[in-house]
């Protein structure tokens, strides 16, 4: 079939009378499918149930160190879960690293929060300033920008690359403007994306000359072990060691988490940063916290053992999701290859597939899916202020449902990406 | 023995050569406890073994409804933990109550720290008010006063009585002033003085006339079923109905957890409060997290059963520190009986013993006690900014040591209560 562009009103009014058939006759079918988040399929959870098994009654609860992880204590979590997601991090040193609780997503609120009330080392709490900025390279995860947005802070859109956010004005925001504080990164497998970034970028953000002495990068290692296939990997350089290397130790907040590796409610969290950031978030945790959850600390680096066992695990997840990846990507090809109604990406690891609709239509797209009863994430919601000025991002999560019901899911959102191409063309 | 004060100068410098004897021999038995925190002893950790076999890989991962723990979702928590926290705290509504992950301590520091934020129900963040003040009974917790301490609220004391805080003031305080925001309870076996706070004091909390509209109190049921006794049990009045029929609905935030239950670092732990307030604690839960650890709500719920399962568990859990509070009452009761130097609390549960030394005498007994290997809770820290105005009051942990160690380092107590109060008298 031709683009759409090159058609004809009465080829596009003929289309459009088709398509109108085959929405109806899709709206039948009554589908009940929800794309919407990055959410792990039973499978995946199932294959981690060993877990439950790691420890039992009569297990030894005692850290390497013979420190009791039942009780209170070893506020930076256990040595062992240290390492283990240090290196799941890319090779931090574990001196670098805190392990929290259950999810990652709560210390990047709680080190928001913290600078909020209390400043970055000594620096002017941000409640106290007029304006505080954070650049937010978009599409990107609409839960970071729920955060700055619920403490006031104005949020920047930096257009993404397949390298990573636009460097070029990453760079005169953070050199030229003292109230940027702060930047949202997903650097490896981007969200939703998939995108990972060069190692030019990754120097160019350790590089970084802020205007602001509490400008932090907020680096969201999510799906840094998160790969699709074993032959194509992305690999991202280590940011904490390329920050000091550029004489900017304290400059990076890395987060990671086990939740799409063991549990999705259930994992270990964990941040990394320079000495002098940890020693902050250590000196808050002693009130904040009588610490987290060691024995889950302990059961993780008891069924993992170590990075060997984790990459072994996570080759039988990517087992699971890639088909469905794949069958997305085969529909998309297929069925609008060619139409110029709109552009995805093919990532390589992480959780999402975006598409890009033609300007106007996203939002259209995404009530149509749902009026048939496919649920996707909001439209916009992968801008900040859930305000696409393009109305084009569409944020594609294939993980949770089968394969099967992704093909039926990816055959509804085509249909529906064509019928409101040609409305949008014969508006 | 005679009350030290009716001793002869002559009488207590013959004593004091005695009591430094005894001293110096007691230094060279090399003790080393530490009875600083109230932490809970390996054989009760032991006792909760079981909670490792109440999942296992075979298990279903499901909740009554239907839900799989091990994926996001159920903010709130599972309706069967929250069951079971609710009965925990006495009666609460289960509709009234949120599970979080494994430390009520980091809920009350999350809203404090919400409430310099973003207010409280619509109110002006205190960030943005000149001063916000809190109520602080004292004796009282450490970890309490060292939150509001950050926020930078200024504490005010309120003496203790055995009924509860002196409600007299309390009263004045809350609906005079409307910088008073907050006022810091544990209502049941309270920390230091195991004190339970009586009907007409529990009434008077719930029929408060707050000057601030956003005054809360900060009712922390950490001991509501830690009593030792099977026949001395205090009891509280509900403080959520109690505030309901009042007219005072929103006024009060409930806190507890399992962590002297389960595990001290791997319990779980819930809020409770009116439907205004946990729908508010919600919306921002929403942001702040993608939901606590589920599986360890299940696990608890597998494991406990139901309020019967609690209480039997709390039954072994008395028969273990029975012991050793009796033995620290016992070594008070003989060797400081009648001496006029000291006074001390004989809690039905919790898990301290509050002692008030001479006026002046408090930081020279903690000081001799830890000069001779017996490490106590800091002397002041049991009020606002570490400040017992009169030097008096020592906080006793006697669960972590065996009963045995807790003879011996009791005796060391009395020796060093002893001997600082003859010096505080010859000099």
């Amino acid at each position: 079939m031709k683009p759409y562009k090159e058609m004809s009103r009465e080829e596009l009014q003929s289309l459009k009378t088709e398509l109108d058939k085959q929405f109806e006759d899709a709206k039948g079918k009554g589908l009940k499918l929800d794309m919407s988040r990055g959410k792990p399929t039973p499978a995946q959870l199932d294959m981690a149930m060993g877990l439950m098994d790691a420890l039992n009654s009569g297990s030894d609860m005692k850290t390497e160190g013979g420190i009791d992880t039942r009780n209170y204590g070893l506020m930076d979590g256990i040595p062992e879960a240290r390492r283990l997601m240090a290196d799941i991090m890319g090779g931090v040193p574990m001196e670098n690293v805190i392990v929290y609780g259950n999810a990652s997503l709560s210390i990047m609120y709680d080190t928001v929060s913290r600078s909020y009330t209390h400043g970055v080392l000594g620096s002017t709490p941000w409640c106290r300033l007029d304006k505080v900025k954070f650049l937010c390279p978009a599409p990107g995860y609409d839960r970071h920008f729920a955060i700055t947005k619920l403490f006031g802070v104005e949020m920047i859109t930096i257009p993404m690359t397949p390298a990573g956010p636009d460097m070029d004005l990453v760079e005169k925001y953070v050199s030229e403007d003292p109230a940027v504080k702060g930047i949202w990164c997903v650097p490896k497998y981007s969200n939703p994306q998939g995108y990972s970034y060069s190692d030019e970028t990754v120097r160019r953000f350790a590089a970084l000359k802020p205007a602001a002495e509490d400008f932090r990068i907020y680096w969201d290692n999510a799906y840094a072990i998160h790969h699709l296939y074993e032959d194509q990997q992305d690999e991202i350089l280590e940011i904490l060691s390329e920050c000091e290397k550029a004489g900017n130790p304290d400059m990076v907040y890395e987060f990671a988490s086990t939740s799409k590796v063991s549990f999705a409610g259930a994992g270990i969290a964990a941040f990394a940063s320079s000495k002098a950031n940890i020693e902050e978030a250590k000196k808050f945790m002693t009130i904040q916290t009588i610490g987290h959850d060691k024995v889950n600390q302990l059961r993780h680096v008891r069924y993992f053992k170590d990075m060997e066992g984790v990459k072994a695990h996570m080759r039988k997840h990517a087992d699971i999701i890639r088909p469905k990846f794949e069958a997305v990507l085969s529909v998309l090809d297929e069925e609008l290859g060619g139409l110029g109604i709109g552009e995805w990406t093919r990532p390589h690891g992480g959780y999402f597939i975006s598409f890009d609709a033609m300007e106007g239509c996203a939002k259209a797209i995404v009530a149509r899916c749902k009026e048939a009863g496919v649920v996707l994430t909001g439209a916009g919601a992968t801008f900040p202020y859930g305000n696409d000025p393009k109305d084009s991002n569409i944020r594609i999560a294939p993980t949770y449902p089968t394969a099967e019901e992704m093909a039926a899911a990816a055959d509804l959102f085509v249909l529906c990406v064509k019928l409101v191409s040609v409305e949008k063309l014969l508006a």
